[in-house]
């Protein structure tokens, strides 16, 4: 037996690796193979390893029970495999496991604690300087964020043109020299002066992500994993199905042991110019069977959506197409999909030119507050002009806008709920906002034990009203942009709640037990 | 013969009106007829007369063109009839003649002046005490609205509870002292206590709507006149299929001789609980006959659209259905129904508890924008709550918002069109209302005369555009809140026009020919 590099202890949901020489010669990446087999008193899990260069192989393993393991380890990558023992201990403060769905509509982390998901989009800030992504954890530590939406591979798109800290592969990309904001639309897919071997991957590209990934992770922050997207001058968007499904492999093998991680297949799925609906099927396909964790799975679309109604997708990932109604669909995606319903991205605070990157952040916090009390879950993301073409939206950085202080306030709100998640109201008035926890609706009670009341862009002077004749309700005005919450003690019978006559105003109704 | 009153000369489009005294027995308004036929160079027209009490029957008469016109009154009203001749000179100046509808979507005078509507809503202004008359007349007055909806019956709503200034027909009403804000749902339709004769009109309450009328029509305001509406306590929504007739008859014969009027059907002819669509396509068959200047005509919704493909319908009077969208459809209704697009309730500027009635003067404003650039007309009302529960949208009085004041330079902007109306460009961006002349829609030109681009609530520092190498344009920067414009001088081949990042903002983009 080789000498083998691994934990003899590691904590419930955290990485257990193992760490191997083998064989450099020929192409390790496609020519040779690793897998390992896990044992638990609770679970037997057989994943892939991978080829992490000079000479080293890994295998990842998530371990979901404590207690005692084995490992044996085999494959063509060495001519002796490997085995070992380890104790996997109770997970520590903080590590409540995967993201799964809870109940249909909303989520909770496997330990049972529930997740509500405040997203924001920063599409290749793990791609910037060390000094710029340091910058970007620092504003993430600060904010309410909880989910960050990123790229895997460099990004080429308006606002975006700069080479990134690191390529995927091996070889050499073309001279960026060239591109201005007014001719990078020309550069499309394989551009010329591009030279790729797209069978050797670069693994300090990949090793750095890892970093991000676990930075994310000690902070409680979910990466949502954006494996493939098209704004691509490199070709990355457009290999043959033998190259993506190495790529799938490699991404597989090396993150699926990162227990905060979620899989987005592609952003905007329908403007890679040559993919069809089999190849995304195909990549779901693998990741179903190579990632043993069942990590959440989902694709976001540009102009369509998606069939979220595919059984491998766990939630929508939704990017809103009316320029108007985004939030306020989220009622009638439920019916159709039976799933949490993310908004990806329903626009963008800040004030670039393009329409889906210069709302407000008044309108910002509305989609926000409007989503989660439909019982969706809002994603948030900035598009603010600067000097240095820095917008967080692509690069991170610093947060320029008005949205993102707001969203704490949100989230201890909906931390109250009881239950997990918040649902509409079958008796929701037609302008009114009616939320209630998701199990209270599943029950036929004609009085609710919690309610959250939110009038939007509406400015109601007051609001009357009546549930039965016995219940006593403690009644609080929220006011959601100015984070305000004001008692008005305890209401009983037909009652009315004095309003600002201001927009964005909330009740919220808890029923005295 | 007998004496006869009438005018011997009258401006054109003005009311010749001729007065005779005719029998008093029996009961006039049901066992007399009286009508009149006037006769000139370029038209012959019969018109019914109405009895107007005390023993005085009326005929009315718009003439449509200048010169020498020969007049006949008989009927059964008196035992002989009358005959005269009268001259027609031409339109002073603030008379263009009835509106009309001038180019599929847009309305223009009948002397060919465009017609830019921009209205309000006062459902029972006419009904109040003078002196509340008398300020509604001032505060229009003070306004751009050139268009005002109001009802010939009194109202029974929510802060409509107090009695009108008087009724339509002979009897007395139901106490009102029991109405209370909690119980006045209670009493709908032909509410116990109500005594009337519908086969008797009281002509007091008639004249004085017709005093109304004068009055808009001298400050160039088209009274839009909802002849039905449903909020209603005494019965004259519920009246038999004979009384509707009688009274629709009699409103015809004294409204439609006066050239500021237009024909709105009913007030949510959907919320009646006893009038099918055939009792409204008789209504409308009746206008259609006994209307003989052709006044506009149609019908407003609640939940549900009237078809507004019927023949009859000269525009659409829209209430929006969506909460959230409403002036952002006109496009859609536009090429449904190929007729211009009044959108007669967008909800209204205020504060009180009704979702239909809190919306803020920006998001007016901004409807305003969104519906005039999209080619339809947009529609006011105000419920800004105030210790009298006197608000606008019922009683009039004084305007308490913030939208109305920037409607005059929206108005302003809409007379620099040229030709007759705007309406959306086939090149419109996505997130970006471009407005052209409809006149220049319906050629096929790669370039326009004339760009109207807003921004809505988006918020873009820039906005770059290319039309042609050779062009050039006049820019200016539009702020619609502020009510500012600023000039960019005169651009050529690409440009780009630096923008505040506020919402609210448009461009203007002239052609220099």
């Amino acid at each position: 037996m080789q000498e083998i590099g691994y934990k003899k202890q590691v904590e419930r949901w955290d990485v257990q690796e193992i760490v191997l020489r083998g064989k450099s010669d020929k192409n390790p990446f496609v020519d040779y193979n690793i897998f390992g087999c896990f044992t638990g008193k609770n679970e037997k899990v057989t994943v892939d390893g991978f080829y992490d260069g000079d000479g080293i192989y890994k295998v990842r393993f998530m371990p979901s029970f404590e207690g005692e393991y084995t490992f044996k380890v085999a494959g063509t990558f060495a001519d002796e495999g490997a085995e070992g023992e380890f104790a996997v201990t109770p997970a520590t403060e903080g590590n409540h496991g995967p993201v799964r769905v809870a109940n249909t509509y909303h989520f909770a982390y496997e330990d049972a604690t529930p997740y509500y998901s405040i997203g924001t989009t920063c599409y290749v800030w793990a791609l910037q300087s060390d000094e710029m992504i340091a910058k970007t954890l620092e504003s993430l530590k600060e904010s309410a964020f909880n989910k960050i939406r990123f790229c895997l591979f460099p990004k080429h798109y308006d606002y975006n043109l700069t080479e990134p800290r690191s390529y995927p592969y091996e070889g050499t990309p073309m001279d960026s020299s060239v591109l201005t904001k007014e001719n990078f639309g020309k550069y499309q897919g394989a551009s010329e002066g591009n030279h790729w071997d797209f069978q050797r991957f670069n693994t300090a590209h990949f090793a750095h992500i890892e970093t991000c990934i676990l930075a994310l992770r000690d902070m409680g922050i979910e990466a949502d994993l954006i494996v493939m997207h098209p704004y691509d001058r490199w070709g990355f968007s457009e290999m043959t199905a033998k190259q993506d499904d190495l790529y799938w492999e490699y991404v597989l093998a090396r993150f699926s042991a990162y227990r905060n991680i979620w899989w987005s297949l592609a952003n905007e799925y329908d403007l890679f110019p040559k993919k069809s609906l089999a190849d995304w099927e195909r990549y779901a396909k693998m990741v179903c069977e190579k990632d043993p964790y069942n990590h959440l799975r989902s694709i976001h679309n540009c102009l369509q959506f998606y069939d979220y109604r595919r059984p491998w997708i766990t939630h929508c990932s939704i990017q809103r197409i009316d320029l108007y109604k985004s939030a306020e669909l989220v009622e009638e995606w439920r019916e159709i999909y039976k799933k949490p319903i993310v908004l990806d991205e329903i626009a963008y605070e800040g004030n670039i030119q393009h329409g889906w990157g210069n709302i407000s952040g008044k309108e910002m916090t509305r989609r926000f507050w409007e989503a989660a009390l439909r019982g969706g879950y809002p994603g948030h993301g900035e598009t603010y002009m600067n000097d240095k073409d820095v917008l967080w939206w692509s690069h991170g950085g610093v947060l320029r806008g008005e949205s993102h202080k707001r969203f704490q306030f949100l989230y201890d709100i909906l931390l109250q709920t009881p239950g997990i998640g918040l649902c509409p109201c079958e008796k929701s008035p037609w302008d009114e906002i009616w939320a209630v926890p998701e199990e209270s609706a599943q029950k036929v009670k004609k009085v609710k034990d919690y309610y959250l009341m939110y009038f939007s862009f509406m400015q109601p002077s007051f609001k009357e009203y009546y549930f039965d004749d016995e219940s006593e309700f403690e009644v609080n005005v929220i006011d959601t942009w100015n984070m305000a919450i004001e008692s008005r003690g305890v209401c009983k019978g037909r009652f009315k709640v004095e309003l600002p006559g201001r927009q964005y105003m909330a009740i919220q109704i808890i029923k005295v037990q």
